[in-house]
């Protein structure tokens, strides 16, 4: 009865570790496809959506199974009430990336991003993709080292997000309307996907320290 | 022990309705003060979402005892799961409250939405604060009448929101770039406070009936 339960309780993290992998490849593709105005990588990434909301939900159902079956207690039950929540924040992450393959969708054949903020948008790229990239791993090793250096990315992620608003608030900004707001909107989807990822980043901390971190605590 | 968990499940589901009381009040009050540059009742906003952030931990520290305690299966263990889920959809509402009301502090004391579009943001905010009125009653008499009008109500906020980018895409838009991205920001948190809305009384017809109903299921 035990190893089954173990081996259920590491089913629930080995499909965590896979939905963690399938928003890294959303997120480089959507990014890439924004990035280069590349209309079937876009589609890609919007199709691909699906199996990670598929995936949530099967890990969902295989833990709400694990309580019913098992009734876990003390840490396991964290943990499994941990993997819903973390669940929830990687397919929003999702999401997001499916979000910015519709913008990229949208304004085809042209490019979202003005040229003055092009290389803002690729270091919201570079470090969005670290993000995932390190979500994947902390969730394999629980090394809380990546954990910080997580909260060090999403940290560079808030600058980009904050001198984009100040770009737009510039006088010498000369954009239309329609891609202002295309451009505040891609802003706040690659902000929202580094807080998720800093959302799941809190919450394997929490499970291996067994309390909050009041430091890297922060409301979004 | 039956006559304890049956109260504690009761004392989750008053927890709920508490929380969504406080943010029916959150969206109220945000929405009076973005539309009058009130600066007193936006920092009120701000300051109370601290209350909502609180219940929603007690909430979920509660369910989870429950769980650790009492082992629930079968529809118990829906509900107490739900709860949680429930109480993450809410929580975010009174976020998006507070990020109205931190817009209008931002352009105070000018009001945050140009002349042209108040209307459509005075039908916005009448939405929302109905949705957040349904969801209380909603929590109250599982009636799926009003989980439909929630529905409803949804579908009016997405036909807005539509309404408000092409006013912004229209070639006699004439705001300040800075001012487009306000419009397009709020805009898009009066959208999300609707989407959670829906996510809330889609987990409560699921807890009712037992079964997702596609027709109402909408990805955000």
């Amino acid at each position: 009865m035990r190893k089954v339960f173990q081996e259920e309780l590491a089913r629930v993290g080995d499909e965590l570790i896979e939905i963690s992998k399938l928003v890294t490849e959303a997120i480089e593709k959507a990014t890439t496809a924004f990035e280069g105005a590349d209309i079937d990588l876009a589609e890609e990434v919007i199709a691909a959506d699906a199996k990670i909301d598929f995936l949530q939900n099967s890990l969902d159902e295989n833990a709400i199974d694990i309580l019913a079956l098992q009734g876990p207690v003390a840490s396991d039950l964290r943990m499994v009430v941990g993997s819903l929540r973390m669940s929830a924040s990687l397919e929003r992450m999702g999401d997001l990336a499916r979000h910015i393959a519709q913008l990229t969708r949208l304004r085809y054949p042209a490019t979202v991003i003005p040229a003055p903020l092009r290389e803002t948008f690729k270091s919201f790229a570079e470090h969005d993709l670290l993000i995932a990239q390190k979500l994947t791993v902390l969730l394999e090793t629980r090394d809380l080292e990546v954990a910080r250096e997580i909260m060090k990315a999403n940290s560079a992620v808030n600058d980009l997000h904050l001198s984009v608003f100040k770009a737009i608030a510039h006088s010498d900004w000369q954009e239309s309307a329609a891609s202002t707001v295309d451009v505040a909107l891609a802003s706040r989807y690659f902000e929202r996907f580094s807080d998720h990822g800093v959302s799941v980043a809190q919450k394997v901390t929490y499970l291996v320290t067994g309390a909050w971190q009041p430091s890297i605590i922060e409301h979004g």
